[in-house]
């Protein structure tokens, strides 16, 4: 394990440009499954990814300069797979599985680099859009987000000296490790880092996953980051994500086919894996209405990642398996939505036992800085900031979600999908990360 | 400041001989100004110090290989002043006023070195005895402590994994912050540091005291510890010790020469510095006899460094100066025994406003990892362990101090003394660091 010192590290930061995106693998491990896919099967579609600011109140324009913004941007799309890179994806086992990376999709990426973007300030916020091929521009979800995210927190430690900054980290690995702790009282955890898109910063990332492997021992199964998995010798966590049902959905040409949308792309998703990586995001459009038409055997997949409440979303779930006269316990529930050590502690206890567990924990592991800053100044607290989809081959695309403060799309095409897919079990609930 | 990443230090030290002792100004300044003294005035006096480890539960002889406790010892005495440090000491002011130190006792101590040292183990202690003039052997008392009570924190975490390192370093920094945090709520607090023989270790001391000017700014008045206050631009603090009263008692020829050596030391020590540094320690030999009979001109002094409990002794001092017709609100009272935040801040309370107050903050500084080890393994509490003046020329010294269990001395001598000053005022109690 390399130690850092973070703060020294943080301070010089201020004086030159520090690299935020140091690889392409940099990434969560679910993009390049995607990716494969789409390449694949989807090559000719084009999708359109878009910032979203959910925390409105922070107004990132003015928190974040253009010319750094602009500066990493350019950084990240002049780094390229190195050669270790790609013999690593090829030669490593993936949740078991060899050559889980066709040879030709890793002789693609090594010609890979991220595409261009559009930046434009508008009214205190950031417009950032990537246009082109879907084959290259959802590879900008993650490093977005990290550039974003992590030149906030540099922005909000630029004026601090080198002791405060020793104190602010001495305090978060102090917190961390207070979770830790609470952690390693459930026996049974099964809990993987999925941290990267909301992470203080990329050093931090990688001492929180270095605490959860120290702490926890193979109750820590790995992290949705690549390149700390390669580097860490982790397992690389992840599946699909709600793009790819999003992309599909924008892509329906009638009600019917919308409504079909979300398990057409599960059905491409398992004979593209051959049988394997089989969990599915039920929330894309709302839980309940997913379980309502989902098809019968869509039971046998391994299982879900739920929304938010999880002992809600869970509880709907198994509900769900047993009217299909399936053992819950013979599935899995992978909850990732905004947990904390208090929501994974009640989850934990409400589910053990009755259905296999585990925890992507991602902002509340790599950037909860709440209460550690000595000077007290703003700027730290985590805020909800995704990259979404927002239109595919030119047609708007469109999130529900169980929360409806969370949908994303065109007010007009939202109202359609409420039609079409129904609004039964949305609940609105404040967003927090 | 420079920062270090001290789990990384620390982690390098189990692999190679890395000196405690850097400097022969790392050591308390009272000691500098003790020895010019002594070397003026008692230059034909022997006298023995010898270690005391109150903290008999903790088998030292044990935890401390002896190889290494003598390559530390060793490694001390090869150590000179360096030019550098004899000329700031010669150029720098203390407390004011400019060539504190002689011309000719700078060029005495360009020649000094540590004397020669007794080191023996009996049944799982350690006995560490230098015996020769006092002016050399007076020198041993601070170094020798910082190097066994460092050689103790070293060897509990030998085994630790950097890790768990970085993780008891980010939580014992969190602790002491916590404590600067409740110190900034008292606006008129003078604090200087006083846990040079005490502390965990001299990186971490130095991070300490980097923590008060940082945390305090001029509440933070400076270090007892020479070294550090020449690197980091702090007043070095101190005035005198109980060694000075404990030698001109064990000389003392009479009974009723005994009684007055307390006050001799003082008049010799007001003469020897033109009336500056004018602060007494009043519990040697316990201080309800000390102000029984102490003459009215010490009443004119600038003030009292008491023992513990600090309320009844501050209280104690104050009817004392009282009684004489002095305004307590113009004398000082410096509390630094067994110090800690929350008897500082009620110390503070208590007095604020009726008299200056300062305060020497010691082991619960310099050496306080309790609950910070995420292993919860033994070994990183403060003990109790002084390195006492034991005899001046053949014959025995003797301290009683306020609490009984803090006496040292042949048991024969202690009754003898107790017989003498009488025991009015004594009270036991556990002796916690």
């Amino acid at each position: 394990m390399a130690v850092t010192d973070l703060a020294t590290r943080t301070y010089d930061h201020n004086f030159r440009l520090d690299p935020i995106v140091r690889s392409l693998l940099d990434t969560d491990f679910y993009k390049l499954l995607m990716l494969q896919m789409i390449r694949h099967i989807h090559s000719d579609v084009k999708a359109t990814f878009s910032l979203i600011n959910r925390t409105t109140s922070v107004r990132l324009a003015e928190v974040i300069d253009e010319a750094e913004l602009r500066a990493q941007l350019d950084h990240a799309r002049s780094v390229r797979f190195s050669k270790k890179e790609l013999i690593w994806l090829a030669g490593n086992s993936f949740y078991g599985k060899q050559q889980m990376f066709a040879p030709d999709f890793i002789a693609w990426l090594a010609e890979f680099r991220l595409p261009a973007y559009d930046l434009r300030k508008v009214d205190g916020q950031y417009e950032l859009r990537f246009e082109g091929p879907w084959t290259h521009t959802t590879m900008w979800e993650i490093p977005a987000l990290a550039i974003i995210n992590e030149l906030r927190s540099r922005a909000a430690m630029r004026d601090r000296g080198k002791f405060a900054l020793d104190v602010l980290y001495a305090r978060a690995k102090t917190k961390l490790w207070d979770k830790v702790e609470r952690l390693r009282e459930l026996p049974d955890l099964v809990i993987s880092d999925f941290g990267t898109r909301r992470r203080h910063g990329f050093l931090w990332q990688r001492w929180c996953v270095d605490a959860l492997k120290e702490g926890l021992g193979n109750r820590f199964i790995g992290t949705s980051n690549v390149l700390l998995a390669m580097d860490a010798d982790l397992e690389a966590i992840g599946t699909n994500a709600h793009e790819l049902p999003m992309v599909a959905a924008a892509l329906a040409k009638s009600d019917d086919a919308l409504l079909n949308a979300p398990y057409q792309v599960l059905e491409e998703w398992q004979a593209h894996y051959n049988g394997n990586l089989l969990i599915a995001l039920p929330d894309a459009f709302g839980t309940t209405a997913f379980l309502k038409n989902a098809p019968d055997w869509l039971a046998n997949w391994t299982g879900f990642r739920p929304d938010s409440p999880p002992i809600e979303a869970g509880e709907q779930i198994i509900r769900w398996w047993q009217e299909r006269g399936v053992d819950p316990a013979k599935r899995l529930l992978i909850f990732s939505d905004g947990m904390d050590i208090g929501t994974i502690e009640q989850t934990y206890r409400h589910f053990h036992g009755r259905v296999r567990m585990s925890f992507g924990w991602g902002t509340n592991l790599t950037n909860d800085f709440r209460g550690c800053d000595p000077d007290g100044v703003a700027g730290l607290e985590p805020i909800s900031l995704v990259c979404k989809v927002t239109s595919a081959n030119g047609r708007p695309a469109v999130k529900l979600s169980d929360n409806p403060s969370k949908a994303t799309g065109l007010p007009e095409e939202v109202a359609r999908y409420r039609r079409i897919f129904g609004t039964a079990g949305h609940v609105a609930a404040p967003v927090l990360v």
